[in-house]
């Protein structure tokens, strides 16, 4: 297949967007377009200034051995922002305010666009490099979960809340759960995790961080490390929280019986341990 | 900011590829690249050649007021069914055979990219034009029904296996499982679907087919019709199934003690109603 200039730009431009954090060679390149290095180089300098400028992010060329070209997908504040609050607009309606201080929010969280959108920030903020999976727990936070791991090329592992499921042995604890009110427990197969890994927490809403501390146990139990959390939703209140150093996108506040909901803008929370 | 005609047709790759099924008008294109119209028609006859080169499925050009360009991502057969090959191959282990007759398979279809895959191929084959969401049901089944429901431009439901969740006011049904052998509640709130919808049930395994049967059950309490279904593996056993007319990519048998997992290369299955 021959691909004209402007269709290869195009075309490198798909599969990059398709593969954020994978490393392709140039020969990758020049064996699918049948075109010389030189050309697929001035090719990969006019997609970086598309990427560039579009503020999606940013183009690297890696040299040596193991080189080639990979996209780091990084959205700017000002676009995070103001993505927030369009998305924070849409939360502030009091119908959204269940009894038990519950909020609707799976028609925003489950649209695949915001997921995406949501796994991009969380990609722009939470130190990825060293980590070799994604962790959330079931089920609300499973879509921007995945749209976080796809942002940074790693494979998403689900925490499960129930013992009796099909995928053999497990490894389970329990803890007090805040907003349920009873005993929860979390359990993941054996088989989930490599040993000594590195993780990335994500959840889509935190009262005073007791899932997270939670998920952090079961982590250990693996010996894994957590090496970064990211929450969609932060309750302010309680204010003392079971974790640290955190990225929080959005903040909710009751005031007397109104909600107050506003894009978190220092985005990274770095309280002490407790 | 200034875009060269290569950067634009990049550019215009990214946002079409980015928002399968969604019309951008060219007057969108326009004012964001600061372009005449005959110049942006142009560039999107370029960027149609670079899908359809790459086989990734067509860019159509919709005609009259609410007109513009969309992105319709359909992978062609030949390269489905290597995708599917190349999966069989790594199920095809008898190590990820679990006691009860259960397949491990969770590494795999959490992956971000391989669920997208998944995601791009049911799109190929269901018929979605007139659907108003794509629904699936907790947990295994979400990541790729996410990645269907963007790819079909469409929002996700999950319905809930726990009456407890904290979502508002819900419908709920009961039904026989025929894995866990239980009796297993479906639950979801009565927010989550309009009255009227058309709908597209994702599932990642199906023996008998009673899930979807009670998935579909549940869609006849929000009077939602059902106009698709697509399961990732069906098991051949049992050969009467509970329901018809489905996309099935995978086929798993049981000989003896080995399992046979194949790409179903016919994709769609039209069975009789039993």
């Amino acid at each position: 297949m021959k691909f004209k200039r402007n269709e290869r730009i195009g075309a490198i431009v798909k599969i990059l967007s398709d593969n954020p954090n994978k490393v392709f060679t140039l020969s990758y390149f020049t064996d699918k377009f049948n075109a010389a290095k030189s050309t697929i180089s001035e090719d990969v300098l006019v997609v970086k200034n598309v990427f560039e400028k579009m503020n999606l992010g940013q183009v690297i060329t890696i040299a040596g051995a193991a080189g080639g070209v990979k996209y780091i997908p990084k959205i700017s504040k000002t676009d995070n922002i103001k993505f927030l609050e369009s998305l924070c607009d849409k939360l502030n309606d009091n119908s959204r305010l269940l009894p038990g201080g519950f909020l609707y929010i799976i028609d925003l969280i489950y649209n695949p666009q915001i997921a995406a959108k949501i796994g991009k920030i969380f990609a722009s903020y939470i130190d990825y490099k060293d980590a070799d999976y994604v962790v959330t727990i079931e089920t609300k936070g499973i879509p921007m979960a995945l749209m976080t791991a796809n942002a940074m090329n790693l494979p998403l592992v689900i925490i499960r809340k129930d013992s009796k499921v099909s995928e053999g042995s497990a490894l389970s604890i329990t803890y007090m759960s805040e907003s349920s009110k009873r005993v929860q427990m979390l359990s993941l197969p054996r088989k989930a995790l490599k040993e000594n890994s590195k993780v990335i927490l994500i959840d889509d809403f935190m009262r005073g961080g007791g899932t997270f501390k939670a998920m952090e146990d079961l982590m250990n139990e693996f010996n894994a490390k957590v090496i970064g959390k990211g929450v969609f939703i932060s309750m302010a209140e309680p204010k003392e929280k079971q974790v640290s150093d955190y990225v929080s996108l959005v903040d909710f506040k009751m005031i007397g019986e109104e909600m107050q909901i506003t894009p978190n803008s220092d985005f990274v929370i770095q309280n002490s341990e407790n």
